[in-house]
């Protein structure tokens, strides 16, 4: 098989001829799909259903204290539901904070503290001329939202398969006392899917930042979210190797039920040193007089243990892996050598990466558009919303039913195509 | 009948070795009272217990408009949940975004998206040298907290019975451009539960303020918290006195139902005009991809309209009522005509507001607290904690049974009496 770059331009142009007879039958099927966000597909949130029939008005709503959880009061999570939460994230109920239904909230309201009131005691960053942090790109867009409503330097850090360029985080977080925090998914990474090696977790903890306020934003949103139940990466704990390093305060761990039962009305958690949730209280007890705690009562006697988690997880997979699958073998079968193209294949998390030839991935986007699929938008998984090479595409596959699937998929590596060959003659031009 | 400043030093004496004989009865009886929060009683969220039924594993979770609650998105709240809270607000519901649990957190939210980004455009507060805010006073205890918290610079405006001293607030908000707030419960007043009156209402919304970015935090609580259904005070209605007067953008109205259904799991809600809420929801759309809409979907199911919620306040009222009628007939009956203490007596509300002889309050409050019974922290209700006159005390009857509150509040006047005679005796000499 050629490579689209070892076809002469009339084999491209007959090509690209047959292609967009193709592209015009699709579009005329009229689809309306939205493989944008990493959003769960009803028949998902549906194995969550029985989590409605724990509570009743017959219930005792009060924590195993005996606090009434209709009331006020327990700012930082009832008790059940750290342990709970402490049991997913491998660490232990007196480094978590319990909260809303929302880890991004959390993860915005630490930013914005820290802007404010600075971090554990250091200068507010907002009386500082400048705040940068690091961002692993391709990376989450609604992290970089973020920073950059706070009007943070964002530095684009190159992602490989092991987590980060870590030679280049080393380099920054020693040299540079403006750099303040780093935002990381370290488990099957959103969009790449990849999961940070021990290596990687360990230079982390390793870190001796110039700065003394300098935390990672450890966003653990696919903690337990295995697409397989024989093969799965693991990742080694961050807040134990932070202490084992000496360096106890250096990050925040954030996750959320929001991708395991219901994705609006979950319930959001935070865990880190004893020093940084006594720091996050100071502004939680001005904020707030507590969470929702009967969702939160809700949740912990539904899924009781982190067995319970993983038994509602397995449901997830079972409905997200064909999805995954089935993209992945399309992009095989259809891209597979054309040299136009390369994606990841995670076993678990939210998304596929794929990568197209520099200069195509925004007019692989748009031309799926009018073919009547909506994606991310090209350049969201890079700071400012700018990937340098115009290369990348987040694929989001939970949401569409696997019917859609199939045409999104079809549609998708027709667009790459056309796109690709429009470049390629292009470049022969 | 002699007030205490009329009895000689040798009554003053007799009778406080006769009540210190009462108090060592009362503290022997190993008390463990709580009237320090406007906390619902059990009862009181017994009744509200339905909410509970209202959703299960049948139900279809999705909104009017066929959103599926159960996912993210509806940054701003579901639509009928809008509607609802805008009927109780009496104002349009494209005038209303509904959020999560806390009106507090929306509160707090809008001084921090103040501080670090400036109201619709302005320049941020954390840029100038200073910001203030007005304070009625004596006033809620957490709104102060919160202009604490940001080093805002609380300036303290007397109440009188129609609301604020309005002569002083529109002297600062038209004179200094710093001042860029007031706290406001308008209706029903923490403590002293006054409704600020038609001409109050008017003068707020006449205001003109030196600064573009001054807003008035009308935090309406108590909006449909009345004792009663046939005597109840009126509240003009901000939004639309604001929008005659030629200043559509000048209030945030907050509200609630923590203190119509469940403390701790209501929905909260802020109202204001379109440019307001297109700057509240700028940042936003940063911080969270959208409320609890589940839970916003179990209180619409089940209030479904103001009557619905009118409905409900009938039965917690029947509860909280009888508490109010006792601690007032106790005051009068105890300490009616004795010059040594003076108190509101509220149509709604949470809270009595009671004032004692000057340097007084704080030691009325231990003495309480030595007796078995837990105060608000006197001075609380003033910005700083610090009450000039150390005078103020609020009572707060929602939360104990009538037959704790008849041991409360028999143990409060008790202290009263001592600790005035105390103050008296030392004038004297």
């Amino acid at each position: 098989m050629k490579t689209f770059q070892e076809m002469s331009r009339q084999e491209l142009e007959e090509l690209r001829s047959a292609l967009e007879v193709q592209f015009e039958e699709v579009k005329g099927e009229g689809l309306k799909l939205d493989m944008s966000r990493g959003k769960p597909a009803p028949e998902q949130l549906d194995t969550a259903m029985p989590l409605m029939d724990v509570l009743n008005s017959e219930s005792l709503l009060q924590t195993e204290g005996g606090v009434d959880c209709r009331n006020y009061g327990i700012m930082d999570g009832i008790p059940e539901m750290k342990r709970l939460m402490a049991e997913m994230l491998d660490t232990k109920p007196e480094n978590v904070i319990v909260d809303g239904n929302a880890s991004l909230s959390l993860m915005f309201d630490t930013v914005s503290h820290s802007m404010t009131h600075g971090v554990c005691g250091s200068t507010p960053w907002c009386k500082l001329d400048k705040v940068k942090f690091l961002c692993p790109a391709p990376g989450y867009d609604r992290h970089f939202k973020v920073t950059e409503y706070f009007g943070i330097e964002m530095i684009t850090i190159p992602m490989t398969k092991d987590g980060p360029d870590m030679d280049l985080v080393e380099k920054y977080v020693r040299e540079d006392a403006l750099v303040k925090g780093i935002w990381c998914v370290p488990k099957y990474s959103n969009p790449q899917g990849y999961t940070y090696s021990d290596e990687t977790v360990r230079r982390f903890a390793a870190l001796e930042p110039a700065a003394e306020d300098f935390r990672i934003y450890w966003d653990n949103a696919y903690c337990i979210h295995d697409l397989y139940d024989d093969k799965r990466d693991e990742l080694l704990e961050i807040l134990s190797a932070c202490e084992e390093a000496g360096h106890p305060d250096l990050a925040f761990e954030f996750a959320s039920t929001s991708k395991i039962s219901f994705a609006g009305a979950g319930v959001s958690a935070v865990a880190s040193s004893a020093r940084n949730l006594e720091w996050m209280k100071s502004a939680m007890t001005i904020q707030t007089i507590g969470p929702d705690k009967i969702n939160q009562l809700r949740h912990v006697r539904y899924y009781k243990d982190k067995a319970g988690l993983k038994a509602q997880m397995s449901k997830n997979s079972a409905l997200i892996r064909p999805k995954f699958e089935l993209v992945i073998e399309t992009l095989e079968r259809e891209l597979g050598g054309l040299g136009i193209g390369s994606w990841t294949n995670p076993l678990g998390g939210y998304f596929i990466s794929f990568d197209a030839l520099e200069g195509c991935a925004k007019a692989i986007v748009a031309k799926c558009k009018e073919g009547g699929m909506v994606l991310t938008g090209a350049g969201a998984t890079y700071p400012y919303g700018k990937d340098p090479k115009d290369s990348n595409i987040r694929i989001a596959p939970s949401y569409p039913s696997l019917a859609e699937m199939k045409e999104a998929t079809r549609l998708f590596v027709l667009c790459v195509k056309l796109v690709s060959i429009g470049k390629l003659l292009e470049e022969m031009a």
